[in-house]
């Protein structure tokens, strides 16, 4: 089968791989109709995780058909299309049975990573029965796609940790793709304001389209001095990081009201200056998770029941055979505009 | 009367002063009964804390009997033996409605701050009706004198904000006052293991007395290893900073484990550094507070319940014309062993 | 000045009584600008409320401009226009500092009660700092009118407490006003089904209207049958009942699922059959609530924020003269299509 | 093996019956080492519960060593000692990934009950991963008997669902073996007042050296105001229901406080009179639940930890040959004093 590999060194291609086979009575094997691509895929590029080695065949996100599944699966069966979470659950361990899966002792963010990913022909599920969603009958499954990893990332982390309720006020550093599902998951809560700060207009205007009450350009550096001007002195309620560099979570720190919450969605790689000079008498809540992927039955609800589109990020699509034009298209997205990109099969 | 009184430039004095009067139909003056010192009076004595102009008369904690009641105090009436609460509060504010005392835009931490405080004679009590409370007829008030401050401190910005659970386990970072008094209330919630960790054997055996599970000398560098043996290399539920420096609160980063809690009690000074490089996907929270006094009401539940014995603190007692060298045996608590030191009218 | 007057008997009428007074220095002195009429007052006029004796003004919703100020009130002064809580909370007692405001043992629901209402030209509101909220230049009062009671009413005892969330499945028993206001601010949480139950098909219709995803005409005995067909065998998440019946209350017991929650808002004058044979392993809860009016700010930011329009409810409008017209279209509303009457001075 | 087996009709008796094997991959089978009989034991022997079928081997609470191990079971070895949960747990279903095992649609309350159970020499256990807990080398297994049901339902439906605090009042109505274990968990947090009520001053004399603060006997139909003379006209903030009939339930409506909780235990086969007539304005909480057991490792941690011991329960032993006295003992508690019996194989 036609796969794309990471091979070190910043480079990838497509190769030809064997099938893959189940390997555990609780596996699956799916054959892939849809993925896409997020910017954890990238940092793997970049030689940034090290648990992703050499030869590892990307993605953790997608829609399929079970083809084949283990003898121990007894909730799906060849044929069945499914959405992949990006998190492997076993249900067993004690993480997953205080609901989080982000640190099963089996599973957690795997696929794509430590094992081969779904950027690919067809994929190896393991603990199918807890790591796979049914999609309905005569259900279009491009909006499951982002359901994977980017809407449960920017729900669990950034709406649910920040706690947003009707009436608050919230602050949403960053634009791109994982902030836009904030700013739409976060409706769900109906805030009074929802602040969306980027470098970048063109985001900037996508952030107005979908929700956001107010935007501003940080490029100036005033960016904290503008939100209490929008909020009065006391700041946000809710602060959300989706980048994932320290000048942003700063930033957070600085606009954070007396009670509020900081909410972490980015990837961070560096350390970050935490002001507790300030901060410690301020009653705030700093929070941080990698996704855990267990509100997913909500959000297919929630989809279903036409309270959210995921489809509105979707920007460019390609086949599965143009997925290295994909990679370059979602990679150069300040000159391509690109969102998420669909790759189908 | 008589009063202690910081002087600018690291100096204090004992000072005659008049008779505090009423100067809101909301105020009450308080006849001071017993008093005490806290690790913050010290803080402003540095010069630290910006808003205590020299002139001002230290003390924000303390037992006594209303002298006499402004024309709006409706819930207390001169003779009443009173509590008197380290943190205004007005009762109307956003902030009060919220249950954020300490933010209270007409009060908050001000007594012996922004305005005159309890290591006098008498004090003038602003918002009487919301920040004093009953002692009991026959009630002996040592143990409420801690009720000002150290008990709701501890358990609100360690034991709650650190959410301690049956069968938890929680490392405490500082064995000081504020430290011993976070192990007793900590049991509240009889969690597992509670872990004490100070640079002190004195401080610690007093820890283990207390309640305390385990304890840890961390002069050696070492504690977080020694943590890890103890838990397991998952690391604590709960990890409470108590001391109010960087280290102590670098510490808590590399101790608490996935799904856990950094609950800040300390004061701090400067910057600290937050490691989102690895905490990023912990799945953590990292809490910060200015005591509200919002569990006033249920610690004296609990005190006059048998629960919770203070006065297990009080290491020396003074009367209030010695208050110069009560401050001189708290100051000097690696020598004296002084935890909280008692002043009596 | 003019005031609706219960006269006892079931007897109301239009009397000329004297301007009100500060009686107490929290006390303000309000002249109302706009009121309406409540389902309680309708109560009061049978005799059901014994706490309402005869010669009492009616009424305790409404908006106003603060005439006189007492002495101790510091947030409102004359000329300021303001929002009547239905609750008068005193700020200070333990069921105020435990956000109890229906319980405060120095108000709670007095007004037009215990104590002479807001049917009138002026209306005297005790604990004025806590018991009143701003109306900000240039608004318009109508919507907030509704804020006094039904709009706090609906959300606190319905969709707090049956604690609605992003894609569950909420019944509403009873779609008068109270269940029309609860469908409005369910959306808060954009649950996936807002399935509404009446015996009227007019006030099915504008449930739809409002937001309802299904309305059930329960005229035929067989809501919880069809409830089930919608929901599948498991029922619903959030039971509300909003008519204050047994044999509404007994439907909620029929269709709340596992895990779900029972709601209660209605006023019930009678002994309920609790199915416990069939619940006690069903894993519910259920709540009552006399509205506490701690979400007062909260609706006025989603008002605001354009979130919520409680205007929608308004179907009539008198002005104080023609009040006595205004509770025969009340009374009446089967016929007259009345949700909530609107009476300016 | 030897079996105690329901016969029907009120009958039971020793049988032969052949030892089980597994029957799915994720089955173990478990020698039995220690079980106990539960009062709902004696409900199937009444012929009140359905589901259990004459022929059916009672029994679902004990401690064992795995035999045999499905191919599917990745957690459990042959030899390994185990703890088995009285509730079966999928670990896939909608209902185990809410935390709600009581619900699982391929298990819950399944053992002794729709399949066989423990009161042989052998059981077997499906989804064994999800439905047994490790006894660790050199740990006593008595203690972990009771961890099978008793205990996890005391906390989970009694303490937990009552929302117990430090500080506050509760009430526990039955001082049978899942009062007592309520009384003993409730301590977990530290409640100010304890009142254990029940007709058996024996039971009464027990409760009060298990911890609770204050004893009522109720043979006089008064308890009701014995509670409120002990709490002041408010009540309690938690009363538990740990009975199973209407009149203890109702006495929980009249002790319960505003802001209060009722939290069911008891199995209830007759429907109770809830008067919303009084609680609708009340602010008060009523819960119901089928154990989940989702709080077994924490018991478990607790037990270890020494802050429980769940062995004060044990009144008698008996070997698995005199099972049929072990019946008859607990049967006639009021005469013999059982609380709970153990029998060993």
């Amino acid at each position: 089968m036609k796969a794309l590999v990471y091979l070190g060194g910043g480079n990838k291609g497509i190769e030809d791989r064997p099938k893959p086979k189940i390997a555990s009575p609780t596996d699956a094997i799916v054959k892939m109709v849809k993925t896409t691509i997020c910017g954890t895929d990238l940092h793997i590029l970049k030689g940034d995780v090290p648990t992703a080695a050499p030869g590892r065949i990307l993605g953790h996100e997608g829609v399929g058909v079970v083809e084949e599944a283990g003898s121990a699966v007894t909730s799906f069966k060849p044929g069945d299309r499914v959405l992949i979470s990006c998190i492997t659950s076993c249900g067993k361990c004690e993480y997953c049975r205080r609901l989080m899966y982000s640190h099963c002792v089996d599973g957690g963010w795997i696929l794509g990573n430590a094992i081969d990913g779904t950027q690919a022909e067809y994929v190896r599920i393991p603990h199918a029965d807890t790591s796979l969603y049914h999609i309905l009958d005569g259900e279009d499954e491009t909006p499951f796609v982002l359901c994977s990893d980017i809407f449960p990332t920017s729900f669990e982390c950034g709406v649910l940790n920040g706690e947003i309720a009707p009436g608050s006020s919230v602050a949403i550093v960053g634009a791109g793709p994982i902030g836009l599902a904030t700013i739409l998951t976060a409706q769900f809560y109906s805030p009074a304001e929802i602040i969306a700060i980027d470098v970048d207009d063109k985001r900037l205007a996508i952030a107005k389209a979908f929700g956001a009450t107010h935007v501003i350009n940080s490029s100036d550096g005033k960016a904290a001095k503008a939100v209490l001007e929008i909020t009065g002195p006391r700041g946000v309620d809710t602060a959300i990081e989706a980048v994932g560099i320290p000048a942003t979570f700063e930033l957070c720190e600085e606009i954070v009201g007396p009670g509020g919450r900081i909410a972490n969605v980015g990837v961070h790689g560096k350390v970050v200056a935490l002001h507790l000079e300030n901060l410690w008498a301020r009653n705030v809540a700093i929070t941080t998770r990698l996704v855990d992927t267990v509100s997913t039955p909500m959000l297919l609800k929630t989809i279903r029941a036409h309270k959210l589109d995921p489809a509105r990020l979707i920007t460019h699509r390609f086949s599965l055979a143009d997925v290295m034009q994909a990679y370059e298209t979602f990679s150069d997205a300040a000159k391509t505009g690109a969102l998420k990109v669909m790759i189908e099969a």
